[in-house]
């Protein structure tokens, strides 16, 4: 495409509500425009981005044996009462009554609809397994949109489903899922991982989450350097190394620690190390009920961990009147001598002979703490976020930290839909059975921002290959008509053999057609120049790596194919 | 693909509740389900012709400067209060709330999201001529959602909207929009006429149709055997013969005409002939005016023309206390010695003079009626509507009728929404100027139905080539294990050769096999049969001729090939 006829309007600065980069850099290169809060239109560019991407999922897609079809966004508030989720989903799902006064939802995700069709039309065992696709606009209304696409109200997705005659089915169709994300990600040149899941409200059983690195995440991955593991930081475990020492055995006793609040100045004061202290957390559960959680004082509680142990969605730190209740001062909780509490205790705490912890009182400390001896608690539990450094309980590699961005996500949900929906088979023995369901999803819209989160320096974006809007980026500079008519020479010739490129026909000055080639980011830029055409070369420049060079003219278009093929 | 593993539940009965023949097909063939009235889910065979149209769309829209973007379907009602659609509109937009109590639509069309787009980002004369398109979800809560995708509450659209400097720049952006679309029906083998068309409610001046023609229309088209002209029945104009006779100059006056109220029963009953009488037709306007309307016995009243005439949206015949109010006799209305009434007249009656009315009063006719001496008008007008066989205005040609479904508009809006929405740009003077606009519609979900009824017979679809699921339908016969070994050969060979092949490899009955084939209509059909492999032959048939013939073994993908490129 010549740059003259093509609608890209780029911004030299960067506009004010946009807080990460990818938002930036979408709206600066002309990708996309806000209508509203989390409502975006893609431009031309933007939405050149997107086809090639869907275009790649598709394929993968079809490889891996998935149909694809489209289901309406505008759904019967029936079908959601029938799963229970018409209420359950709260106020993220967008309703409306159509002019009859007959309720409606704006599809967030696809399990009612797509259930309610097979369960109309599959019959036998004969026609399973099934994997239904589409690629479609998607709401949610987010209470506070935000980073652009990343978190938006209306957003493309390729959802899946499939559909199995039992539990070696359902994972097998979700095993070729699994692997046809690896090849689209692969394919587009992301940086990913893929980590166990929590499966959360959406139900089932087996999860996994593919997870796009970068600089600034959503979310905190933790994966082991040896080994495939890696998981949600929410998740995520590691050895434990306990420390076991031979305390003497003496009395628990009372020190006085003045202004000692935090582990560090406690074992500062007491002049013991801080893994000799135990921390001593008091939560509040969304029941009301009152837990103090007791962790090794060089380790945090991870409280996603304890929730789940409790069986409760949402934990708060205590209440300056919970403290009052149970008698103990903040700053100064421990586990002895302390109100009616559940303790949790973690397995770091499991060995501690000769701790430290609070006794309840202000500016005093228990010391000669043996939690075998001073505690009557059964069990101890792994509520410890892990950190950097830690050994894999798999391998015993290291974990690393990565922040990532969630990209997709395949889920097995078993018969949670099949049933509500009695979306049943008979089998070869004639008798009725609940299909075995999954269901898998990519974020299309939301790729491609954590594309941008992951491949970009100061001055723009540097696409991958597979997703840049044009392979090749030719920047005439200039008004000699030898560099003109080269520029529309070579054009032509790229553009006959298939490769796409942009070129850069505008009356602008250098700098302009440098910044925005950088800000746009197609990964080749060949640069004419008056002075170097005479001297018979080319520049080029790959954005990604930076690295510049000439190459001399003549079968330039097949030196820049060359090039191409070398950066695939 | 293997219908095997593709999900394809044709149908053997008709649907209860489908009323036309594409809505039929479309479920029998397995193209689509409802969801709920008026939306669908395209199952994989359906969608397949769905995104095979776009692709024709795309190309054509790209190949004439248009731009493809992708506006949201969410929109703000702020947008729409600023164009003061969001009220006008009526019942069929659809509206909701966000979370927070905000007010949205659901586009049926986009001028005010790309009105508002272009109007932040275009500043000068040098960023125009600019064409925008989009191929996306639309809403319209119609009434009476039928006909499926004929008139469907979810339906996909290609909309395009141009901006242009001035009126001879949206007259070649609406040309060049014109040939794209021509291009486009004709790319997929449609027959189909442009007639002029009243621009309706969306605004502007100048708007033609393109009707694909079909034997059941939702329109009827009359155009000209000899010229170009075309028109929708509503708009259409035809020579009018006037009758000229010498009449005698005697005076009105009464005669009986017992139980003859309708024009033929009169001019029986009198001995003239139909053309000597006049209609009198009574009509109450929406403002509650009444409005006498007189033709020729012979023709016909056409409301959309008197409408249009009055400057009203809607006329319904008068009920009965009009007649009294006016002293006259359903049956005998005339305009002499009628009540207060506008009176408006047809050419058709201008020169009569020696006509029959009615008298206004039970079984009584006036006789020796003179257009121009017994009624004070001064103008007559055309409100007659065109029968077929008449004469061309333009050339003189005959002028016919067909039934036509209406898949694409292209309209000049002028300066309607740039308007609204201060859409501007600064001319070479520097002087701020108003965008014209034009937009551009093609209803994608609508022309597969329109291409269905101009192509099927009793037994299922008859697709187009270029919109065909599949060109070529290869079905195997019986169990031979040569037959599946030669159908398993020339589908890899034929589909590794870019040719899009459906293998029936079900284990069906070849009726079965034969009447699917028929159903879903693909271009070719290659039958295997044991027999006539045997003998060296496979059996081809067209589905569009019927036509029907043997190929030798040996080269078949080529000799395949090569009938396909004899029908495209």
């Amino acid at each position: 495409m010549k740059m003259s006829k093509m609608y890209i309007p780029t911004l030299k600065e960067t506009p004010a509500d946009a807080e990460v980069v990818s938002h930036q850099l979408m709206l600066r290169a002309g990708l996309m425009r806000k209508l509203t809060s989390g409502i975006y239109t893609y431009l031309p560019l933007g939405y050149n981005v997107i086809r090639k991407f869907e275009q790649i999922v598709r394929e993968e897609m079809n490889r891996a044996g998935a149909q694809e079809l489209l289901m309406p966004a505008l759904q019967p508030a029936d079908l959601w009462k029938e799963s229970k989720r018409f209420d359950d989903y709260g106020p993220e799902l967008m309703k409306l009554k159509d002019r009859h006064n007959r309720d409606f939802c704006l599809g967030p995700t696809h399990e009612e609809v797509v259930t309610d069709l097979v369960r109309d039309e599959i019959r036998s065992y004969k026609d399973l397994p099934l994997n239904l696709y589409q690629i479609q606009t998607k709401y949610r209304d987010e209470v506070r949109p935000r980073f652009g696409v990343l978190r938006g109200r209306e957003f493309i997705m390729k959802d899946a489903y499939s559909f199995d005659l039992d539990q070696a089915g359902l994972d097998r169709s979700y095993q070729a899922m699994y692997d046809a994300y690896c090849k689209i990600y692969d394919r587009c040149g992301l940086k990913y991982r893929t980590i166990l899941a929590d499966s959360g409200p959406i139900g089932g059983d087996d999860s996994h989450e593919f997870m796009v690195l970068a600089e600034v995440g959503e979310d905190t991955v933790v994966y082991c350097d040896s080994c495939d593991y890696a998981a949600n930081l929410e998740l995520a475990e590691s050895v434990l190394k306990l420390r076991e020492i031979d305390g003497s055995d003496e009395e628990l006793s009372a020190v006085a620690t003045p202004d000692a609040k935090t582990i560090a100045q406690v074992a500062e004061y007491l002049d013991v190390e801080i893994n000799q202290v135990v921390k001593s957390v008091l939560y509040e559960t969304q029941h009301g009920e009152l837990v103090l959680a007791l962790i090794r004082g060089d380790y945090e509680v991870n409280e996603v961990k304890l929730a789940n142990l409790l069986g409760v969605v949402n934990l708060e730190m205590a209440g300056d009147s919970v403290y009052e209740e149970l008698n103990t001062v903040k700053g100064f909780t421990g586990p002895v001598n302390i109100g009616e509490v559940k303790i949790v205790a973690d397995h770091s705490v499991s060995k501690i002979v000769d701790g430290v912890i609070g006794a309840n009182e202000i500016d005093q400390h228990l010391i000669h703490f043996n939690f075998a001896r001073d505690l009557d608690l059964e069990d101890t539990f792994d509520i410890r976020e892990v950190k950097a450094g830690e050994e894999c309980v798999h391998c015993g590699g290291e974990l690393k930290f990565a922040e990532g961005i969630e990209v997709g996500q395949v889920f097995k949900l078993g018969t949670k839909y099949s049933e509500a929906f009695e979306a049943t088979y008979l089998d070869e023995a004639g008798k009725s059975q609940l299909m075995k369901m999954g269901c898998y999803g990519i974020g299309i819209t939301r790729t491609i921002a954590a594309a941008i989160e992951q491949n970009h320096d100061e001055y723009g974006i540097k696409w991958p290959l597979a997703l840049a809007p044009y392979q090749v980026h030719l920047l005439p500079l200039g008004k000699s008509e030898d560099v003109i008519k080269k520029a529309e020479e070579l054009y032509q010739e790229l553009t006959s053999t298939g490769i796409e490129v942009l070129l850069d026909d505008r009356n602008e000055r250098a700098g302009v057609k440098f910044n925005d080639a950088d800000l746009i980011g197609c990964p080749i830029r060949v640069t004419i120049g008056g002075r170097s055409l005479a001297a018979g070369e080319l520049e080029v420049k790959y954005r990604q790596s930076g690295k510049e060079f000439t190459i001399s003219t003549g079968n330039e278009a097949t030196k820049i194919k060359d090039l191409l093929a070398e950066l695939a």
